[in-house]
């Protein structure tokens, strides 16, 4: 497997398109279009919160009841969320705006909103934008379709990889956003990812589950799940392998792939959280199963008092470990081992549980840099987990509270 | 039942005293003695993070296997968490010196400390200061002791009632602390409540988990639970009403009391939450059982997208719908009504799922008052519930995290 450049358009028989249909204020592209020209095998998860965008609520019946798709639109800065029966209707009218500029059915073509929740979606600027996006697509699109989708993130998201598969090069691209709005509002994670890679639905989207596991699960920036979470995967088989229809090795080599492009665009999304100055990686190891050994890891990288202690670089166990004991897990504090690392080192905090003798000046100046990793060895068992998050900044408190100053 | 000057001095036979014994670097006081004249039956309940402090592993033992005990002795600037054997050891010198200078046993002094994790408690201040508290006491004591375990509180918090039972007047008074550190570090919920009420310990107890479930564990400043949340009640029997010893008018009468007293004292401590400038109440009607109502309520309170709403003023109530989305909790989205209230007026936000015509105006003027609250009905059941919070604040990261500024 090697990482290539771009993202959705790296795979072949996919275009994208990127434009301003006006539901920005300052005017930037808004709208995305990711389209396959031949029939694609489609999988994807979605938002678990009980109040479901419009296009959440679309896209699980049809991803359920439909073996194909042919693309996504995507807009963001409206969340059409919390929009009843009306913004039901605009985002059909969405997606069948740009089914009819491409010659397909309306079902064929998957939505995606984020921004703000509770207002109507602006009909006529998104069946205008979605025909504007299928007379723009081109297979360089890729770019402009990462970019239409951001909110407040700083930069555009995507990740391509090539795999060899059954003798052929299949070729994954995705692109993401996360952590941002443009008027103050849920952050929403959307992925969409295409692949020419020949598989049947129930195995991409148990490889996708599988995957978003551990990657876009394991990753918080402010512990609010949105309204619209969604992640999609568009497969169109035209990299011509040998059909994957069972866990073989072919089906190990792509969900290896998969998973790479996910962390790599997880971490990303993490790194860019709204007000973030450092991406925080939190290891928990030796954790007596799996699932606690997410929670715990979880637990640390949502801990606003642990998020301002990595923002001030504070080498504060303390909160680290009391992160670690109200996550509903049961261990012995008395055998907790804590470390902080970087690229500038690193170093034992707490051993047994008790502080070390370690410099406060060695750990503030591992804190100080980029990405710090921190990592827990609760001696309970062998199973391990990495989440992902970033540090609490005076930007979030101004992006989500102070935005009229 | 009515509310009287004071806090645990208020109650017949407690004095109380506060000293500095040198644990804040400022020099401010930061010790405290509660101390009943006769013997008190004693009941509590403490932190569920499975990394408990020193003290609170003790005071659990203590509670839990003595029926009566006499005082308690606090600090604040060191929690005397994850300190190992050495940590118990301190504890207990503390409790014992306290508890030779008052010429009691060493178990029937009850301990709490508050501040930093995971650094030695300093076992020749915390004796020394525990003799010099013992020689204090004083029956109006009270407001030094209160103000003696305060840590970024700014204000101290005391609260008194009195309340007829059984033809007596049985006073209850109460001192607490929560959300602050002087080095950063865990806030801590400290709470010790005297009373001189006539009651069975078993019935005492159930009384303090009962008024806890619908008081201090409502309230949420950063989700992040200490290692070293206690609250406690000494009750002396001195009022002279025949003991409480079922579950009869008297208990609920006393029940009714205890609850006023907790509930003060736990809103008092959300709005004084880190860096708040506004107390935030949340309540959840109509939900399908007590349980989900308490959730729904707490999901809202601990959204850092609604905090740092209410910190904007902003009536950005798809935060609140996606928080009690993502609780956990099943409910019909296009069924939830929203209101926010405060002393300028009540507004209605959203009407089954969807936005109504309310003037922005208006609900920022609301936003800007320091009590807001929010009410949500699910429409579900008849089960109630409300849960207090507080802001997310520019101050909030600086307590938190750039403290070297």
């Amino acid at each position: 497997m090697k990482e290539i450049i771009g993202g959705v358009t790296a795979v072949q028989g996919f275009t994208a398109a990127g434009i301003a249909a006006g539901l920005k204020k300052n005017g930037r592209n808004d709208m995305a279009l990711v389209f396959s020209d031949v029939d694609a095998v489609a999988a994807g998860v979605f938002t678990t919160n009980a109040v479901k965008a419009a296009p959440v609520q679309r896209d699980i019946e049809i991803v359920k009841t439909r073996k194909t798709v042919r693309g996504v639109v995507l807009n963001a800065g409206n969340a059409n969320a919390c929009t009843g029966e009306e913004g039901k209707k605009a985002d059909k009218a969405m997606a069948a705006a740009a089914a009819e500029a491409l010659g397909v059915e309306t079902d064929d073509i998957l939505t995606c909103s984020t921004g703000v929740i509770g207002q109507l979606l602006p009909v006529g600027k998104v069946t205008a934008g979605a025909k504007l996006l299928a007379e723009s697509l081109s297979s360089e699109g890729g770019d402009k379709a990462a970019q239409a989708i951001m909110t407040t993130d700083t930069y555009s998201k995507q990740c391509a990889v090539e795999v060899k598969i059954g003798g052929k090069t299949v070729t994954i691209g995705a692109m993401t956003k996360g952590s941002g709005m443009i008027h103050p509002n849920m952050a929403t994670m959307l992925c969409v990812t295409a692949s020419d890679v020949a598989m049947s639905k129930e195995l991409l989207q148990e490889a996708v589950r599988d995957v978003v596991n551990v990657s876009f699960n394991m990753i918080s920036v402010d512990r609010d799940t949105s309204t619209n979470d969604s992640y999609m995967i568009l497969a169109n088989g035209k990299a011509g392998n040998p059909e994957i229809t069972e866990k073989n090795a072919d089906y190990e080599a792509f969900k290896e792939a998969l998973c790479y492009v996910a962390v790599k665009l997880a971490k990303l999304m993490a790194a860019d959280g709204e007000g973030a100055t450092k991406l925080l990686e939190v290891t928990v190891k030796n954790a007596a199963s799996e699932e606690s050994a997410k929670v715990l890891s979880k637990a640390v990288i949502t801990s606003n008092l642990v998020k301002a202690a990595v923002f001030g670089s504070d080498a504060n166990w303390g909160r680290i470990i009391c992160a670690l004991g109200y996550s509903g897990i049961e261990f012995n504090p008395e055998a907790v081992d804590l470390w902080v690392e970087s690229e500038s080192g690193k170093l034992k905090l707490a051993e047994n549980g008790l502080a070390t003798d370690y410099s406060e000046e060695f750990a503030t100046k591992i804190l100080s840099d980029k990405e710090v990793t921190v990592t827990a060895d609760m001696k309970m068992g062998k199973y391990n987990a990495t989440a992902w998050g970033c540090d609490l900044t005076y930007d979030y408190v101004k992006i989500n509270g102070d935005y009229r100053s």
